[in-house]
This record gives structure tokens, C-alpha cells and sequence, in this order.
């Protein structure tokens, strides 16, 4: 099932060319707070599933409607670093290239949860900065039940689906601005997640997928998930290790080589098989109160 | 107003050495999901206040109830690392030494949501390790209503409550471990927030609390929080500048100099002028799958 969030957070069912409205299964409190539905639908998906697949709230054309992260409120959002050999030692990034250090070594790290945007808000690199701002191409793994030191061997059942996110990134300019890393990877609409999420039942096995990114036309990205390092279930098991994972957090798969810049204009298309393809505008956000 | 999370993440309104349930005035629904009861109540505050002020539902003696963290489940976790003069160069963390950059450089670290946790926790280092897991004595800000691009001078009008934070840390191991910071800062349980949070109105101004944090009756930290080189107004300038500050989200202030470690079997203790003091037990954990 390919299950979108759209418009005011409203949650579809995406079905070729067009969308069936199923806000209706969630509880209306959630109105107030719509972007927690996803979250809602996740966790009480087992006794949900059966009303998703038959709530009639009206179909739409996706041509038709704004389509959001499709969990737009994550607990938390984890990734993966220098999950690629191929990638490693690429940039300039000391975090990754001192002493050949990899997943493995390095874990994870955080994204803020407010990062987090969908195809329909594009992404908005901060106003005025000279900075350099990288795009990393992912697959998102979205999780269905949470819980603490998940062994490997039982991880991806607790995976609940999969969907493409392009991890953005404020490069460091070594000397001058060192800011941490969280700070870099997340400002707003720096984690664009979608077109929408593909459940796990219909991915399959992930280790076959292919992954592409290109700006402008260009393909930049390219990788097939057997190559990262750390895979979904080890990540899971990494993760759990130190945190309870909650239903609804993503995990980031880290990014394959061909980092490059995005700039106001540009037009970032990433697209994996069996999930779909991510159509995403740069543009340039308004002035902050504190430039970068 | 001294507000509580106890037990099954029920609210109480805390006065002298008892707490009042006032957990009926959050919709029953989140009885399902009751992380997210204090959550919805800060959402709502301008409604529910008067609702806790008068709401019945059982007094208890605070030393018959489990303290929780007083928000267990915050949208985002932000912390501002390096903040105090004093305590920069003092720790072999390679981001705070290095060309003695301060929090205003270094901007924001992120924690998982999953790492908050409240004084019936206690702390609990990873089963078995032979790292290093230091105590950091921090005030925890509790963020009523979020936005982006915040200046410094609306800064404080958006603040909810404070509380005492304990930032726990796993050191880097040079040439060894060198996990990514967010990992290191994230195990379950090492957030400790508590004993409960003061509403703004009845902290007063920030900048003349004493903050003190002792091990098993030895005082190790102290600071005011005139100390801070990024004070709060700063840092929520700083953050809303990146990213969208939700209701709800904690912000760590930065430790001052003293910090050292913790080993089970300890008592850490965690005061703040005004707010209250917070006894932490420091144990074992469970074995991981994947030991640190």
C-alpha cells in the first residue's frame, strides 16, 4: 500500500495517478494536531488496516494536491554517516574521513525532527548564505513498532515501510564555521521525505533496490542498497542498542558517492524502485533573525 | 505552578510534598498514549489552565508516586554545547578544544527524545562498558509555543517552564571510539529531566539562578546562569533560525566547568534555585545486542 500525507496533513491512499482521502479513520482530536496522524495510524495500524483499505473520503488527482512527508512529525529521525565505501573520503567532512572511520565506528547521528518536508514544500536553502549546501540521496526506512536492543535477526519486522529522503547538509568551511553536525543537517525542509511511503509488505527485499538522484537532469547518485555498509537491520540493532526506537521514527540509510551543491533555481529528482520518484525546487528561504 | 509527570505518565500539580492528579483535563484518547498527555497540555495551556487550577482527581504524597520526566516525550531536544567560559578546554572533546570555539560557533547539538527520562529512571550506563560516561549540570527550558525565526527580544515570551537537566555523555576514546556527539549523548536514561517543571511566571528571571550538582554528597558543578555566553533569548534565537521550535521541545543550556564521570553505584544530585532538586540512582543497564 502506498500511503501519502497531503494538503492540511490529510493521510491517502496513493493508487496510480490519484489519491483516496482515509482521514477519516483517525480520530478527529487529531484534527487539532493533524500532524500526528501518521503517527496515530502507525501505532494502531493492526485494528486500523481493515478501515484504510475501505474509507471512502473522496479521490483526488495527485496533480490535485500538496503532498507532504508522509510521516511529517517523526519522534525521531536517526542516519546513518559513511555508510558507502565508495563515498568515503569524498568530502570534507573530518567527521568521516579521519582514520577511514565508517558506520561501523562512527553510529549514528540526529536529525531535528523540524526538518522533516515533503515534495510539495521543495527545499529552501537559508537566505543570503555563501555556503555550500550538499544533497545526499537515502532511502527512508519508516518504523512500526518501536523498542530497546532489537536484535538484528528480528529487525525488519519491525520495519512498517519505506519512502525516498534526500539528507541536505551545510558543508563545514574548516577554520571559519565548524558548527555540529545535527546543526548542518537540520534546517527546515533539509530532510524532504517521499513521494509517499511504500509498506514494507510490497517493498520486499530492500537489498535489490536501486536508488538515483540527478540535479537539473543530471544524475549525480546512484547506488543499489546491498552496497551500504551498515544495512537496515543492523542499523536498527545499532540504534536500539543506545535508544528506544518509537513507531513512526525514520532511520536515514546514508549516502552513496556523488555529494554535490544545490543552489536556488536547481531541481532535485531522487527516485527508487518500487517506491517512486521525489520531484523537489530549490529556492531560497526568508532572512533569520542569526544568518548562516 | 510546579507541574509533574508521575506514574503512567499521568499530570500533577505539585505543592509542598504532595501532587494533585489533574490528568482528567487531557482528552481520554491519550490515555492510549500517554507520553504525549504533557505535550497537548502546553499546546493547550491557555485553555486548560484553569481547568488544572480547579481539577480534583486525588492528592498523593510525592514520595508515594514515580516521577517522570515532566515533558517524557519532547518533540525536539536541542543543546548548546560549550556555553560557559570556564568549562571550555577543560574536557578532551575534540569540537569544544579545537580553536576555542564557543557555543555561538558551534550553534546546537541535537539529543534523541528517546534519551529523556525522569528521577524514577535513574541513570543507566550501557551494560558492561569500559568507556567513560560523564555528568553535565544543566537548566532544561520548556518550550510553550514554537515558531521560526524568533528574535532575541520575543525569545522569552515563547518559554513555558524550566526544569534541571543532567546532559549525560559518553567521552570519546581518541583513535579508538569516536562516535558521532548525538550518538554518544543519547542512551536511554541520559536526559534526565525533573523533578518536575516550573511555569516561567513563577521562575522569575533567569539569569539569577544558581544551579549545583553533587555525586554521592560531593559538589561537583556549580554555576549562575548570568555565566552563559549564549543565554536562552540567544539560543532560541539561534535554533528558530534553523529550524521550526515545536511546543513542547526541551533546550539544554550547556554545563559549566566540573564535569566528571559517574559509575554505578552513585547518587547524583541536580538543584536549581527555584525549581527543585532532582535525586538520581546510577545503575547497569541490560546487555545490547551491540555493546559500547
Amino acid at each position: 500500500m502506498r500511503l501519502a500525507v497531503f494538503d492540511d496533513f490529510r493521510i491517502g491512499v496513493v493508487d496510480g495517478d490519484s489519491v483516496r482521502d482515509v482521514t477519516s479513520v483517525v480520530p478527529t482530536i487529531f484534527d487539532e494536531w493533524p500532524e500526528q496522524r501518521m503517527n496515530w495510524l502507525i501505532r494502531n495500524w493492526a485494528s486500523a488496516q481493515s478501515a484504510v483499505a475501505i474509507a471512502e473520503g473522496g479521490v483526488r488527482s495527485l496533480s490535485d494536491v500538496a503532498l507532504r512527508a508522509p510521516n511529517p512529525a517523526p519522534p525521531q529521525v536517526f542516519a546513518i554517516p559513511a555508510n558507502y565505501r565508495a563515498h568515503l573520503g569524498e568530502i570534507g567532512d573530518r567527521s568521516i574521513t579521519t582514520g577511514g572511520r565508517t558506520a561501523r565506528d562512527v553510529g549514528f547521528f540526529l536529525k531535528a525532527a523540524g526538518s522533516v518536508s515533503g515534495p510539495a514544500d521543495g527545499i529552501e536553502l537559508p537566505a543570503g548564505s555563501t555556503r555550500r549546501f550538499d544533497h545526499e540521496c537515502e532511502l527512508a526506512v519508516v518504523m512500526a513498532s518501536g523498542g530497546r536492543n532489537i536484535p538484528r535477526a528480528e529487525a525488519m519486522s519491525h520495519v512498517f515501510g519505506y519512502s525516498a529522503l534526500v539528507d541536505l547538509t551545510m558543508r563545514i568551511d574548516p577554520g571559519e564555521h565548524e558548527e555540529d553536525r545535527s546543526l548542518r543537517k537540520s534546517f527546515s525542509t533539509f530532510t524532504p521525505v517521499g513521494p509517499w511511503l511504500m509498506t514494507a509488505d510490497e517493498v520486499g527485499e530492500v537489498d535489490t533496490l536501486r536508488s538515483s538522484l540527478s540535479v537539473n537532469g543530471e544524475v549525480r547518485q546512484g547506488a543499489q542498497m546491498s552496497d551500504m555498509i551498515v544495512g537496515i537491520a543492523e542499523a536498527v540493532e545499532l540504534i536500539s542498542s543506545v535508544v528506544e526506537i518509537k513507531p513512526g521514527d525514520l532511520i536515514a540509510s546514508g549516502t552513496p558517492k556523488g555529494v554535490g551543491p544545490v543552489r536556488p533555481g536547481d531541481e532535485v529528482v531522487i527516485e527508487i524502485d518500487r517506491i517512486g520518484a521525489m520531484r523537489l525546487a530549490v529556492s531560497e528561504g526568508a532572512p533569520a533573525p542569526r544568518p548562516f
